[in-house]
């Protein structure tokens, strides 16, 4: 025992209870020696869960995941060297999402940074401008003044990770060998008298009366459309339907608005405007007066189409952590007011309804909804829309459904219909990357269950790395591949005309039979072709705690086509309609 | 076809042409929808080869791989949003172990940034201080100044990338929809008159004749010692041996040297100091009054340990590209001089030898050379240093071997001994991490054949990912992995001490069997407990076009007590050469 190991005992250790009396219960440590009293500190903690995951990059989406479905910061914790920068992927998600994310380094001590030292790089501000702030620790020491500025950082760091617009911050602590912490007695057995810990106040931004009263009034009698994008806020989807049963306007609402599938039905919910908005017909039938949206932008590319030719329509763009996602550039007025306390507002508010508006919406809806579920039964074998539309009906009420990114989040979009289960839908939407789904799903599956993932072929293989956290937890996780060999989505875009390079370039098959990546890490594995296979297949997965992988095989082409066809059908009800 | 195609086109294919003209001749790339253009200009150009990789990661460091084998920059391309922060690992290593990669990124164009657009995160600066240089390219336009833009900035990317010391450069191109490019007639036919691309000169920096005259003044009959850690140069080997056959001094070889596998076998050539500088009677002894020291830090810790105690010695420190490589702090003289024009100088100098210098290190490195081929003899199951033995005496002439970091790098360290033949190794130096290792062997193998890798479990586990390309593209490469369930190098460490959580943090068994992971990219697999079962093995591999997998198990106790064993006897020796 030296003094050394006994400051940076003090040290660390009154970091570590501050971030778990900030609210921190779950950290994702990856082995590594340089952050070893960390790890070690980590797991004495008498309330704090560790998870231990080898590759550091689906570490961080693990916890991206973890954050994610509890709503609650996850601490990441990684060696120094590329180990940190395998991160990189997670960070720029959990940015663009507002996920909260406790990302620690540890680091070489300043006497072996820039000296050739191994396993040493330039690890300060690692992260660029994709974390909401970084800190370069001081070496431990234990000093009054020092465990009270360790202490001060543990919440600080919990803080800014939560405060709107949540999101990533990274703390970087340079340590000196030896690296060994003294665990007894545990450094968390006594009680800190010293001083209290910070208490943090989380607060809401409100509208002021006056711009309340003036955006009613705007509002009042209008067509409007209630847009609803990627939201991550609990249980406030009465609150839409109620401000959109007052306005007598029609709520578009993407997957993961969670408008979707909260428990109920209303028909306020439109959910097949993706296919709907393919029309031009129907594009200026129903231009609306008015627009506000929440949340993200939502997947539809047709939605977006349109709201870039409505340029001259007044547009509220409601976002408390100001984040500007607005990429059709529409926005006239600007609210950064929280979700809740807006709704609440405008569900009581006095204004008159506009006629021949809400009707019509919904009997396009309805419409369409017709064609698609008439489309379903009319095909035999198992397309890709129809693997998402039959999920819908055998998910179980209150399950969590990972959706991966490109053609998965499309189709959702597409076939994933109201419904009045309770289904929580997750997916990484922030930069929309293919990588790190596998282990994001993962993640959320400690939160969430029953939990399932919807995914490509592509995205799976991308972080099949992640499944060996299944393995090791005995993670109860139901994931579907859809197993189109290669890129599936490039056949919906320009670049599919470009046949001499297409599929060295775009479709790029792997050949990969997955029955082996199943094996490896002792998943079940189903391989299934035909409709009534696949819900054979997810009620064997339902009875089965642990990992289970069913891929269906498809066929871009056909899948195409598929789609297509679909959409032409909608197209032809809307002119019959509009007759 | 629009303006903006045209312009787009000439603006792309004249970056390209002048990366090709500039040294290119390889590029990596992953599939997208951003970076079409690019891709299918790369895809289009007569003489670029191009390799897809689905995950940027592995693509990261297969580039590495080839770069690093072949001494020629590699160029990357990869999509937006996250994809390009998995490149972050592999740029990290590029930086630290000055390999030349050209990364291009492609970009949302500058209306799209910042404004919640899919796929769109901050890309300026992504990698900070890791890249040599990072540009953000203007917009495609073929007016005459910007088609010179483009085609001067194709050039200066591979120029910086080269120059010493190399390194990666980043290059971020905004992007415009439509996102295809003209390749009908092809851009690349039109023989481009305008302008002549730039030849851009290499230079070398040479010691002035009086530092160099007084620098061998001071070397001048004192007992002294060149070491020669990772070196990165082309068949510099034999001016080491003449010069320190000139001085009469030893040199104390790293693996990554060169020097232990050149094609010819030297007494002048230490291999056994890391065995022998464990030893405190052998480190007095056999202290130096001058050190001359080339290349990165060797892997050895007592040679560092003991370096660290000889700060009153002078010391030398050659390294042309200024990196500052030297964590033990102990440089005197900074030379920043090229090795080559150095050792040629220094070959034909008039010095005179120390007396009982050369001979006595000679000595008790045959010494131990004898303990350890005796103790290789005396046991029956395949140990992990036995394994490095073995490889060593079953390698091909000419053959490349790739070695993992943490325990293989350190057993080659021990275990590798001289050979007569031509080995060339490899192995991830700079920031020493166990990523990308599978990745950077099998870009390695497409340059050095017939190449090998030796690696960990753990680091196997790793980039697994990275076996696609070997089944994709038909790579030549045999993987001996050494599987000890885990962190083997933790049971070295004061982290073995730490029971109660050492398993769960520092041990980490995976239980993976890797004979599924085999099959899933169509791999020849052998497992093997036994010398001869090992060398059976290899024979097979060798006589295979493809990918093998040896996997040899071993256990982390009987792993740590054999070093361990090995150590004794030789300081045992050491004892009785000294009385």
């Amino acid at each position: 025992m030296t003094n050394h190991q006994e400051a940076m005992t003090a040290y660390l250790s009154a970091f570590v209870e501050e971030l778990v009396q900030a609210g921190v219960k779950d950290a994702v440590v990856s082995p590594g020696s340089r952050s070893t009293p960390l790890a070690l500190l980590f797991a004495e903690h008498p309330t704090l869960k560790i998870h231990v995951d080898v590759d550091e990059r689906s570490a961080g989406f693990f916890a991206l995941g973890m954050a994610k479905a509890s709503k609650r910061p996850v601490v990441l914790l990684a060696t120094s060297g590329t180990a940190v920068a395998n991160y990189f992927p997670a960070v720029a998600e959990a940015n663009l999402s507002q996920i909260p994310l406790v990302v620690l380094t540890s680091d070489r001590p300043h006497e072996l940074r820039n000296v050739g030292a191994p396993q040493a790089m330039d690890q300060i501000h690692l992260f660029g401008t994709h974390v909401k702030s970084f800190t370069d620790m001081a070496l431990p020491e234990d000093s009054e003044e020092m465990i009270r500025y360790a202490k001060w950082h543990g919440s600080r760091s919990v803080d800014i990770a939560l405060k709107t617009p949540r999101g990533p911050v990274h703390v970087n602590f340079p340590l000196r060998e030896p690296l060994i912490p003294i665990l007894d007695p545990s450094p968390f057995a006594a009680t800190d008298k010293k001083r209290h810990h910070v208490h943090i106040y989380y607060t809401h931004e409100v509208l002021e009366e006056e711009a309340l009263s003036k955006m009613v009034q705007a509002c009042n009698g209008k067509k409007g459309l209630f847009i609803v994008g990627p939201l991550n806020k609990k249980e406030i989807e009465t609150k839409f339907i109620e401000t959109a049963r007052n306005f007598g306007w029609p709520i578009l609402a993407d997957p993961l608005s969670g408008l979707r599938s909260y428990g109920e039905l209303d028909e306020l919910v439109v959910d097949n405007y993706d296919a709907l908005l393919k029309n031009d017909v129907f594009k200026k039938e129903m231009e609306p007066e008015i627009v506000i949206r929440f949340g993200g932008m939502p997947v539809s590319k047709p939605l977006k189409i349109w709201l870039e030719s409505l340029s001259h329509v007044r547009t509220f763009v409601v976002d408390p952590g100001a984040a500007w996602r607005d990429p059709v550039k529409g926005v006239t007025d600007m609210i950064h007011c929280d979700e809740r306390f807006l709704l609440e507002a405008l569900k009581d508010a006095q204004v008159e309804q506009p006629e021949h508006w809400l009707n019509c919406w919904q009997s396009h809806n309805q419409a369409a909804r017709r064609v698609l579920e008439g489309h379903m039964t009319s095909i035999d074998r198992l397309e890709e829309g129809q693997v998402v539309y039959e999920l819908r009906k055998q998910l179980p009420e209150e399950a969590g459904l990972f959706i991966g990114n490109s053609m998965p989040i499309r189709d959702v979009d597409t076939y994933f219909m109201q419904t009045d289960k309770k289904i929580k839908m997750l997916a990484n939407r922030g930069a929309n990357g293919i990588d790190g789904v596998v282990s994001a799903a993962l993640g959320a599956s400690t939160v969430l269950q029953p939990m399932y993932l919807l995914i490509g072929d592509l995205s799976f293989y991308h972080d099949m790395n992640g499944l060996l956290m299944a393995k090791k937890y005995k993670l109860n996780l139901t994931i579907v591949v859809v197993n189109n060999n290669g890129g599936g989505i490039f056949s919906f875009l320009p670049q599919s005309k470009e046949s001499k390079y297409f599929e060295t370039l775009f479709g790029t098959a792997t050949d990969l039979d997955f029955r082996y990546a199943a094996a490896l890490y002792d998943a079940n594995y189903e391989e299934v072709f035909a409709v009534e296979a696949f819900r054979d297949a997810l009620d064997k997965a339902a009875y089965h705690k642990g990992l289970d992988i069913i891929e269906v095989h498809t066929n871009r082409h056909e899948n195409k086509a598929g789609h297509d066809l679909l959409w032409q059908k909608i197209a032809d009800q809307i002119e019959r309609d509009s007759k």
